[in-house]
């Protein structure tokens, strides 16, 4: 029994927010050491957050949830073990809070800087897996955020025993403990009075299926962050298959993309193929075909299979801006770069890629394509906050206010202007 | 009659929605000579505008507006020179869209930066002026954004007039002359359905009272951008009354901070005072007095002024947290900067300042107060996008997601990730 167990919602959020007031000016060395101490309570509670994902996981198998969702869930030594080093590794990023612009001096007198400062409150909405939950925490507490985190009922006691230990690490280097908090009752309604609160929490952040972004979207009065959602483009043009190791390297592209993580935001959806192209079809998916990916295809590509003796499907327009999360890609012919344009312009927004050998072609796919990424010669798989730099991600936004693409350390932050004078009025 | 009278709400967002695919990738010099071509226009029109804005103004005459809504809503030849003006203003700032960060190679081999684009297309909701609906589109259109104008009923005829010459101009420079349109259904259902179009408006942005706001924020799955509610405060420290030229300073502040546009969003509402700076209330407050503001006074406030005859009513606790928009200010005795710091925690969010002579409570004021701007020495009045050195401001956020304090141009943009690559797989 701990101290959150009988509070509403609201209650929990108040704490936080009171917390949020403590971290919001903590110098970077002090939210390291509460990582640090974090990291160590996990190891030394290992048998006791084993023994309460066991319970987890027993309920989710005797549930009969589907074993993809058990797997997700369940945590061993080693997965606790790999926990703890991300917290220690979060707590070696660079901080952002307190960066500040260079002073400018107005023509009033004035001088005039902004400050990074840590968003406040997140609100931090999940499914299964029990690693989020302390995954989250650490990169709300480097940022000085307090977080109120829901995840789903099959996690409960992973949930309650990684708050705990996150809990008694605060505690221990004497910060607010209810800086992380887990909100226990799973009901659908004590989500929803949390996507209300917005006058306690700053922002929420859902990591989830698309129909989990589409209920906090109808039902948040805080803003939201919508992410992770979206269809992913790979785009052949005819300059890329003229030689043979063109052809590789265009094949090995396509099939990371597909194959690495298909049920991956960043994971290849559709193909779109220069009719240029069309003669290299094979080679290009050859691979996938190898792997088990079901292709489904327009008339010419499905002829270019067909001539080979290739397996393929017929592509309706439904496999057209969707996202397979599967192994399935849907194949489409285009007669050059603008239909590729005009097609991602209609389904695209989350990470689209050219495969070309021409640099004209290659800035102009960069400049018109409008996703949270667009990349040149490369695997859409990158668009991940580890691979571009940020050395870890809270989600992948894929909306365009606030963060676009992997959201680090400074996207949990905002700035304040400061303004410093010597009595000036307005004029 | 033109082309969008019969247009439904998603009608108008997709056709600006294709607008906005070219506006994304103009040079800066094209929308420079798009706005020039829209001060031209307004030039021009002015006799239609003002025969059209003669309409409005009788209606709302004849249908008992109140006077201050009337002369919001009034335009004159001199004021429309003044909006074409401030049109080629916009046109001489610096334009954000294209900044691109330092490409940086990861351990992977792929270059990686960030570049600046537009959001998209708009949403703005506003009341009577017909002045934003042109500062809008300037705005929108120099950051290569499309904008859907949602104006008030009682602006229907000015608007569609300003929307003409508008459109009139772009499509003279040859640009979509969909890329700003005014919804001139004024029933609240079409603003519903405004709100509601996530598929195709990316932001919006509503201007007016609280009551706006927070419709917006209740109904739309279309991010909002909350801004403009908020409560003032100043607190006056002990150590800037104990000299008569902080004391003038310090009123002088305080009088600008409530008298020179009592209706803005940055006036002050609540002073709060140092017990040990009661002495000097008097001299701080009757600059105010003597133009007739009403104050409100906890009892050592009030003890502190009546002894020397000045006029003031007892407060209460709604006079607290509460955005006055009038001539009134609460008035509230504090033990220090700690209680200042929680009691501005409780109802602060837009502009808080303290006075004070004493650097490092100033700095622990700026450090912990967690408003969109934060003061020191100067009145919450310089809280404007002009003032801070954005050159013109959409609106003023006071919410933490996006954009905090005015929005400049820059704030009408997000960044896309930008990868190149030379055939990197992910490991």
């Amino acid at each position: 029994m701990t101290t959150t167990e009988a509070l509403t919602v609201r209650d929990q959020a108040a704490r936080a927010r009171a917390s949020a007031r403590v971290l919001r000016s903590l110098p970077t060395a002090r939210k390291a050491a509460a990582l640090g101490a974090i990291a160590r309570e996990l190891r030394a509670r290992e048998a006791v957050i084993l023994a309460a994902n066991a319970r987890d996981v027993q309920a989710a198998e005797q549930a009969g949830l589907p074993e993809p969702m058990v797997a997700r869930l369940r945590l061993d030594a080693p997965a606790l073990a790999a926990i703890a080093r991300d917290v220690e590794a979060v707590a070696a990023l660079p901080d952002p809070v307190g960066q500040t612009t260079p002073e400018e001096v107005q023509p009033s007198g004035i001088r005039v800087s902004r400050r990074r400062v840590p968003l406040g409150v997140l609100g931090v909405i999940y499914e299964s897996r029990p690693n989020v939950t302390v995954d989250v925490a650490a990169l709300a507490l480097m940022s000085g955020n307090a977080a109120i985190l829901r995840g789903g009922k099959e996690t409960v006691h992973s949930n309650t025993a990684l708050e705990e230990a996150i809990r008694a690490a605060l505690t221990a280097e004497g910060l607010p403990g209810d800086a992380v908090q887990v909100i226990r009752d799973s009901a659908r309604e004590r989500m929803r009075e949390l996507l209300r609160l917005d006058d306690l929490v700053d922002a929420i952040i859902p990591r989830g299926g698309a129909a989990l972004h589409r209920y906090c979207v109808e039902n948040a009065t805080v803003p939201v962050i919508v992410g992770g959602i979206g269809v992913v483009h790979i785009y052949v043009d005819g300059s890329f298959t003229r030689v043979p190791e063109d052809v590789a390297k265009a094949a090995g592209i396509i099939l990371n993309a597909k194959v690495q993580k298909p049920s991956a935001c960043n994971a290849l959806d559709t193909l779109l193929i220069h009719e240029a192209a069309l003669p290299a079809l094979p080679e290009l998916v050859r691979p996938l075909l190898e792997r088990g990916v079901v292709l489904r295809a327009d008339p010419p590509a499905l002829a270019a299979l067909k001539a080979v003796g290739l397996e393929a499907a017929s592509a309706t327009e439904t496999d057209y801006g969707t996202e397979f999360l599967a192994l399935i890609a849907s194949i489409r012919t285009v007669s050059g770069l603008e239909e590729a344009l005009d097609f991602i312009a209609a389904h695209g927004n989350h990470t689209d890629v050219i495969l070309t050998r021409d640099p004209a072609q290659a800035e102009r796919f960069v400049a018109d394509v409008d996703s949270a990424a667009v990349m040149v010669n490369a695997s859409p798989r990158f668009n991940d906050g580890g691979q571009l730099g940020l050395g870890a991600e809270v989600a992948i936004s894929t909306q365009k206010l606030h963060a676009r693409g992997p959201m680090g350390l400074s996207e949990l932050t905002t700035t304040k202007w400061v303004v410093v004078g010597e009595g000036q009025v307005r004029g």
